[in-house]
């Protein structure tokens, strides 16, 4: 592509503030068009659409690796006037230039190419339940992975993984994800356990009731609102898959999709959305284009979407405010439902094979073990052949269940298919992270719940804004947790949080 | 931006192909983002989407105006291979590189500035009917206009309009639009007058009965895809104006609206995009990014429109298929009406103020006096103070309307305060071409009318794909039109098909 002459103007700081912002205007703009492919796109359009983000990425790639960007770090440094959020902005600056740069444009294409490839090879595998024919592109891509991490580099003393995970969530190691999944997993196991011995389970009538799928799209949009996401800079569609998408904090776009029945399963995938959309709304316009009008990993991320979605989604103060509106809204079968079946039927504890109909307890028993196996496997520990055995034994270990087939066993995630070794921990971090955080916020905001219980989100999403929100990137998401909670993440609140809502509902 | 490093592989014309189709990628996406801004943006959207898109108008320009052009164009000239197709190629190639390098950056964007304003402060002047206000803004833009025709280059014997016309219409002349105008004139004034004297008016019923907008939305639906329109490549929604957009010819993206009565409004502009679509639909998609797989001007496009809105959709043969769906599908009111009185219905002509709102016989009337006086204020001729005055005083010689007031009169549309002259009287030339082509089709395809009665409408798109689409724009208008056509442009066709139907219809 041409030359564009840039005028020389301005500070270091604001020049590569200036390139910055072009590259996210750019990225932006990629932003649109892979949600339009997710909700509106014909299909047709699939070919032409795969050259058109192709493209985008080219640029936004060079963009990222101007070769400027080195001289002007070197001399903002050096410049007056830089305060500790210019500070960060450089910082984040130099992180992503460097990432960028030291990957060799081959081998990202290479990977590109392998993920393409490796995401329709896993699709017709699980489809044919034939681990056989998906190996041989999991052997290419931890390979390519491998690589990958080496280009990165790997932490003295530290480990393949590492390298891959620090792009995903910045300073995380395995090391740390063990120390504090160990403890977790004890926990955990003991109390779903528990669980299950129970003689006393909550009604699961809620989950069973159809509904009228417009019914539950006016009444997931209602709470949406509710927990203030704002529709003047956002929307709300459908997609096969829910994700939270679009150009920038004035443009959010959130999705979700319905079933006849399980409405809770469409508006818990709503509340979730929808936080990861209000973290979205709260960045800085200001800062847009720039770090510090960026969200700061997929952890952190994460914690905002399940805050939402479970201490505010599945606590008993949102239904006390919530069932009403949906025996209104929703009607039929759900019309009879009591306040309590309705908060029950949100919090149904149930052991099962695929991660992502997974309840709030267990989901982090599916992470720990593909944190386990893709330890085992970049390390080459593990053979890839033996993938299916080893994922099997550790569900009897961890969950107590036989997996039947390699469809609902370790063909089931996308993620590995795409090369993206090193993801999975992100989701169960989003999880510590959300109730320490929550924890801090019951803690400073008294009568929190109360409010919730008259539909007052307000509070809660102000002390996130303030707290979390409007730094942008500004902190590393373990010195945000220190910051905000005054201690560094600990699986303590998760499962002080867990033991304390369903132990009781329970009555063990 | 930074520079890309493009590999040197292939020919020169290869490599000019290759810029080519670098430059219509970017503009496709930028095409999906302008649709989106009009149909699912969220308000908030609004300030970062003119960066989004002026971002890509500043990629776009640096390609097409990339320095290697002319010396490949040099190349390639004399390179073996070069048939006929690949002159065509060529010679667009060059057109497109010498329109967008003959005017100066500076001058590109205090267009871009001067019609940004001018389209703001004409919305204000018609809210208040307030020409003075929108005067300064006219004429600023006028002058602006002067100067890009000077810079275009103003043809020996030629005037400023015909450089400004040229870029939406090539080889179309102030005299060559007057010598099929003058005709036109005079036999349209006469059957209007005729048809207005006549004491037989058809039945307006069908524009009066009110129907539901979903109702409305679904029969449009059904229709745009019985004509051709191909929903896996394409998708119809709603937008304040009409519209066709989108990407490319795998990805059409036509948008209609709807009111409480006047269906055959919604129905006609449907049948309008979708006329559109078809045409982009019909593009050869082995031929995208290259001047080969794209429409041939504006005028060109407008005949594809008028064709099916029009020829098609006001034809008798159409209402026998139609109306029992019609009826059926709108249900109400309109479920009573007779197949006569909806092709009636489909067929009021009466003069009026606005002409986004005229009837397909007067609409041409309304271009005249636009063409007429956009030639004279280009030229200096008409004062920008004396446009009122002038204005009422053609559509009084014209139409026999006294204007009440400027916002039903010189205010009304929005094209001169975008600095788009020259535009107009591409309308008309859309319905001529429109006319002759479908006499054309008439002869070459006996029985065509008679097919529309049983919904058959595939034989005319495969006759337009064959003669005019799959061509993209290896022929300039004119000589598309004597290619398809056997003879020049002539406002025959056109008023040997009014006379022939609005005459019996109206009883004179």
């Amino acid at each position: 592509m041409t030359t564009e002459t840039h005028t020389v103007h301005g500070t270091a700081y604001d020049r590569l503030l200036d390139l910055s912002r072009e590259r996210a205007l750019l990225e932006s703009s990629s932003g649109i068009l892979g949600w339009d492919s997710e909700t509106m796109m014909p299909t047709g359009g699939l070919e032409y659409r795969s050259r058109q983000l192709a493209q985008l990425a080219r640029l936004t790639h060079g963009l990222a690796t101007d070769e400027r960007i080195p001289e002007l770090l070197e001399e903002a440094a050096a410049q007056e006037g830089i305060g500790p959020a210019e500070q960060a902005n450089l910082g984040q600056i130099r992180r992503d230039h460097s990432i960028a740069t030291r990957l060799p444009a081959t081998l990202v294409e290479e990977l590109a190419k392998a993920s393409s490839i490796g995401q329709h090879e896993w699709a017709v595998a699980r489809e044919r339940d034939d681990f056989d024919h998906f190996r041989p592109h999991l052997e290419h891509l931890l390979g390519l992975s491998r690589r990958k991490a080496e280009c990165l580099g790997v932490p003295e003393g530290g480990e393949h993984w590492d390298a891959l995970a620090d792009t995903y969530e910045p300073g995380m190691t395995a090391a740390g994800v063990e120390a504090v999944f160990t403890p977790l997993r004890e926990r955990l196991t003991n109390l779903i356990s528990d669980l299950e011995q129970s003689t006393s389970k909550p009604s699961n009538a809620f989950n069973e009731a159809e509904c009228p799928i417009e019914s539950q799209e006016a009444f997931c949009r209602m709470v949406a609102g509710a927990l203030g996401f704002d529709f003047e800079r956002g929307r709300l569609d459908r997609s096969v898959h829910p994700f939270c998408g679009g150009s920038h904090c004035n443009d959010v776009r959130l999705t979700t999709r319905f079933q006849p029945t399980e409405v809770n399963d469409a508006l818990g995938s709503t509340m979730h959305e929808t936080g990861h959309g209000l973290y979205e709304q709260g960045l800085p316009f200001e800062q847009v284009g720039t770090p510090l009008g960026e969200s700061v990993s997929l952890g952190i991320h994460e914690s905002q979407s399940r805050m939402w979605e479970n201490q505010v989604g599945r606590s008993r103060a949102f239904w006390t405010w919530c069932a009403p509106h949906a025996r209104s809204m929703l009607g039929g079968a759900i019309g009879g439902l009591s306040d309590d079946e309705l908060y029950q039927g949100a919090n149904i504890v149930r052991p099962g094979f695929i991660r992502v109909e997974a309840d709030e307890a267990t989901y982090n028993l599916h992470i720990m073990i593909r944190f386990e196996m893709e330890r085992a496997m970049i390390s080459g520990d593990l053979e890839v052949g033996g993938v299916p055995e080893h994922w099997n034994r550790l569900y009897t270990d961890y969950l107590g269940l036989e997996v039947p087939d390699d469809r609902r066993g370790c063909l089931q995630d996308v993620h590995w298919s795409m090369g993206a070794i090193g993801y999975f921990p992100t989701y169960t971090l989003g999880n510590l992270y959300c109730a320490q955080f929550f924890e801090k916020a019951l803690e400073e905001l008294p009568g929190l719940e109360a409010g919730f219980e008259r539909g007052e989100f307000g509070r809660l999403l102000d002390w996130l804004r303030s707290n979390i929100h409007r730094h942008g990137r500004q902190y590393p998401p373990g010195e945000l947790c220190e910051r905000v909670t005054g201690r560094p993440l600990s699986s303590e609140p998760l499962m002080n949080y867990l033991e304390g809502k369903l132990r009781p509902l329970y009555g063990v």
